[in-house]
């Protein structure tokens, strides 16, 4: 689709995802992975590490959901498994603190992002929507310095049809009076769309392999790829 | 105060605290913290290893909020400290074990709850309100048969006069249209009546230690406490 085929005129509410979109997140995971690899490199290489950890995490997904304390358990099993129940107390300790950092840490923000948010708030209402650990994201929220922005975050279980449905009825508005601006196309595009809803999508340079998706799943039309949040107002007709 | 001076006429949203108040749950975190005890009987006692969980659990909660997955990261915290990281790696696999049976479990609902939600709902917008985990509560509600009856559930960081404000601005209502009810005097009854709210209090036969509260800080009015969820019909003139 080219630009000038993108007008939402319908647009009441914008959701805007948070990791990724909002501020910088998913390099803090693969930093923590790293530090992982390093710890329990005496049992095995980075790439057997990874898929390992890959495989821990998707099977505790139905029970753990997302967010940086479900990863922190998944860590602690894989570095079990992986270690054949050799590893150390004091290394599961220091998987613990690893864990506990990447949650303190103050996440920086994407750049254009104030700007933009400024110019969108003028003129509709703004949501967070976002997966993971309802405190994580309001601290980052808090944290970001742009919580003014949003009238509220709204944390989603998953990010799929069904959940977007709730989440319109929740705001009280059609599908056609939403626009979700995100990194994900599996989860801040795809769904959307289906739904009859508008979508943006910001590719981020690293994506977890949970949220990749094969370019044939890709809806037609009410969605469109830009390079940075820079453009967004732009589409929405209020200037760059 | 009296039954007959408990008149909240302006009522238009009712929230539903879920933790022993819709459904049982504190009682399946002692049963873990029992389990939890005998595996690490040979470092300490019962009384010892249940008083440095609490401590661990506090420090940890401004990290992890709430929740069964911060329990877990606590209790494996703990059993390392306890044992003096003496702790096998296989006792730490059975904590994990342990805790993902607790977050799968179905959790019994409490007798007389789903009469009282089938009269409220026919003149009442009925919310849940809960601290806790998104994803917990989530499968909590669908297994338990009776999500039907509300509106949406409000997963809240905490449960104090700040988040308290931000829920009813989510809700577009004043206080004294908002009635709460719970089993906690602390995060149920004393945010909410302090806004200018109203609150019903169904104390639960097991309180976690964090939940309790000086009767010293209790407010003056606009609150009442019943025994048990049948009564909260009559107090609001559906019958009993």
């Amino acid at each position: 689709m080219r630009v000038n085929e993108f007008q939402p005129h319908t647009i009441k509410v914008i959701g805007f995802d948070a990791d990724d979109t909002l501020w910088v997140n998913e390099p803090y995971y693969r930093e923590t992975e790293e530090k992982f690899c390093s710890l329990l490199a005496e049992y095995a290489g980075a790439g057997e590490i990874n898929r390992r950890l890959y495989e821990v995490e998707m099977n505790n997904m139905e029970l753990y959901g997302y967010g940086t304390k479900a990863f922190m358990l998944s860590l602690i099993e894989t570095a079990i498994q992986v270690s054949d129940g050799r590893i150390t107390p004091a290394a599961i300790s220091e998987i613990i603190q690893m864990g506990k950092a990447q949650i303190a840490l103050k996440n920086s923000l994407l750049p254009g992002v104030t700007d933009v948010l400024d110019r969108l708030s003028e003129r509709y209402r703004l949501i967070v929507a976002t997966k993971g650990d309802l405190l994580d994201q309001e601290r980052k929220l808090k944290n970001s310095g742009i919580s003014g922005y949003f009238h509220h975050i709204e944390i989603m279980t998953d990010k799929r049809e069904d959940n977007y449905r709730k989440l319109l009825g929740h705001l009280d508005i059609n599908a056609g009076e939403f626009l979700m601006v995100g990194n994900s196309l599996r989860s801040d595009v795809i769904p959307v769309v289906n739904l009859g809803g508008y979508a943006i999508h910001i590719p981020f340079h690293i994506t977890w392999q949970h949220e990749t998706v094969d370019e044939g799943e890709l809806p037609e039309g009410r969605y469109i790829s830009v390079d940075s949040i820079h453009e967004v107002s732009a589409l929405m007709g209020l200037g760059q």
